[in-house]
């Protein structure tokens, strides 16, 4: 399946080309991860981020592993010593970001591929159409999602409307079309979304720098807003949907994702907004009972202290940032994957799903 | 009386010198005022910014007003044009901003008294005391005002507890000690307090930019965060009360504050943290029934795409910047100014004390 939307991770003549976002949209810069340890440095500082999208790297990161240290004619010992090494860079590949779980699942579907195939010669063609495949199902999934969260909101209202975003969950998050940004699209070619506000996002401005640039390519309307304003354009503006992605969704519909996601929930239920998570089944974590079990990452307060040089807080101040929160089951109204929409999260209608 | 804290405004020979805190905390700069138009600049540019540091800005500016159009031994006709030049210059001075009613009420204060004595030779001294009497008494208003928001803290926890704090309302923003800042002074004076979450505050960053380095200055305990983070930590760390201060109170009690106030005081009131707003009787405009009235300064929306010269949108993108919002009396547990501590404010409660 195609997507003719901006593209953050490309498979080119054998090689995993990564659009550089820490640079957009002053640059549209693009990176080739020649090994494993630059893919997960590109994951690591953020040359690539979205949950969906890192677990695509990923996916290739596996084959760019068991490419490098493949051998013809490996004796079993070699074998086994080959197999250890691909292991060893796939936990690495696995730790370098805590708390979206795409990553550790496209690993360990990638994992189980090499397993099971490692003494075969053909062992890096298969590894790679299993990459493939992830990166196709993902756009495949999003295009379903988009669908349905459409379906969602034309039976709410027939618009037009508008709706709020946080944080970037569009193509450049996932392998093309979006979560949020493909529920979005697909909203506003059915003539139901008039107006995209777009949270800025700090402290990383992944609103700014990346979904007004990813909306304003395709001429969605989209207007940019101050993390703050969120609460004065919920009272203020015709918004009937906050939609966000999200990084990992827990048995009971807890979901993790941008920091500020939780605050606009309460927001969203105070002004009597309706709140929309949209994630593909690979962002679902039937093995975590409620989102607090979830390892929220902390990041470095230069995030905050600095944007690019620019000092903007005194040096040295003390400070915290946390990247992701949590936002309860009972704060959400829909959370949607490619298996269908899921109203009012629970366990029990979570296990129907996913059990 | 007298503040050890950083000095936004100050009189110092005969003239208006301003703290430059576009530029803090890179470099501490300050600028002299010569004329009205300066003085009408720097508050638009926001060399000076907070309630009631404009308000002592516009009174020394009417000064620099009266002594610049000022000649002697005027004869009649001659103080009619001088009158009628200075009140023109007044209207100006009282438009640079909308929302901080503070600015209209020094104006009106020292258009008071400039309209009953321009005739007197004494003109320009009588108005230099009335200017350093609105600074001093705003500065002894912020003392008072720091003990019974201290005294408040004290009667609900004995501490020590955590506040957060939005923009910046402390020495910077008035004519020194602060009003939040203030309380929040005196509450960590008083041993009650042991942390002070600072909201960056977009677009303009005053928390980052001002409030971390004000307290930093004086060593109490800061830590800045993302406006997205605030529901993460309110949830997660023992933060009692959030404590801001405030551009406009009306009648009934809303309060007109900083960007981002509102989606604050809505996490609080979900979170059961308390909402204190802190703001001298020159804050209150009991000619406006609600918050509905007040208009809202929206300003230029560079402030969301650039900062400094660096760009962090898409250029041209649409935005929207609206730099104040309204709190509703029902999400405020406490207005302190210095006639008092209204609790669970009300028409009814508000007319008893300004009535």
């Amino acid at each position: 399946m195609h997507s003719n939307t901006v593209k953050a991770v490309d498979w080119v003549d054998g090689q995993l080309v990564l659009l550089d976002q820490r640079i957009l949209p002053k640059s549209e810069t693009y990176i080739t991860c020649h090994d494993i340890t630059s893919v997960i440095d590109s994951i690591k500082k953020m040359v690539v981020r979205g949950a969906p999208a890192i677990g695509i790297v990923a996916a290739y990161g596996v084959v760019i592993s068991a490419r490098a240290r493949h051998d013809n004619n490996m004796n079993t010992a070699q074998l086994e010593v080959y197999k250890n090494d691909v292991l060893a860079d796939l936990n690495l590949l696995a730790e370098a970001r805590p708390t979206a779980v795409n990553l550790k699942w496209a690993v360990d579907r990638m994992k189980q591929s090499f397993v099971n195939a490692y003494k075969n010669d053909a062992i890096i063609e298969a590894l790679l159409t299993e990459a493939k495949d992830i990166h196709a199902e993902d756009i495949a999934n999003n295009h379903r999602m988009g669908d349905l969260a459409s379906d969602l909101m034309a039976s709410t209202s027939n618009g037009p409307f508008s709706v709020m975003t946080h944080c970037n969950a569009g193509s450049l998050a996932t392998g093309g079309y979006g979560t949020a940004l493909g529920a979005i699209r697909a909203g506003w070619k059915n003539n139901l979304i008039d107006c995209v506000y777009a949270d800025e996002t700090r402290p990383w401005l992944q609103g700014a720098r990346l979904t007004a640039w990813e909306l304003a390519q395709e001429g969605i309307p989209v207007c940019l807003n101050a993390d703050g304003a969120a609460g004065w354009l919920l009272a203020n503006k015709n918004i009937k949907w906050i939609i966000v992605g999200a990084d990992r969704v827990t048995a009971n519909g807890d979901v993790a994702n941008k920091i500020g996601t939780y605050s606009l929930a309460v927001l969203a239920k105070y002004h009597g907004v309706k709140m929309m998570v949209v994630a593909p089944s690979s962002t679902v974590d039937m093995a975590l009972k409620t989102g607090d079990e979830i390892e929220i990452e902390m990041r470095t307060t230069q995030e905050l202290t600095q944007i690019g040089d620019l000092q903007i807080a005194p040096a040295g101040v003390n400070a915290i940032n946390p990247v992701f929160d949590v936002t309860p089951a009972a704060l959400i109204d829909a959370i949607v994957t490619e298996r269908g929409v899921i109203e009012n999260p629970s366990t029990k209608k979570m296990l129907v799903v996913f059990g």
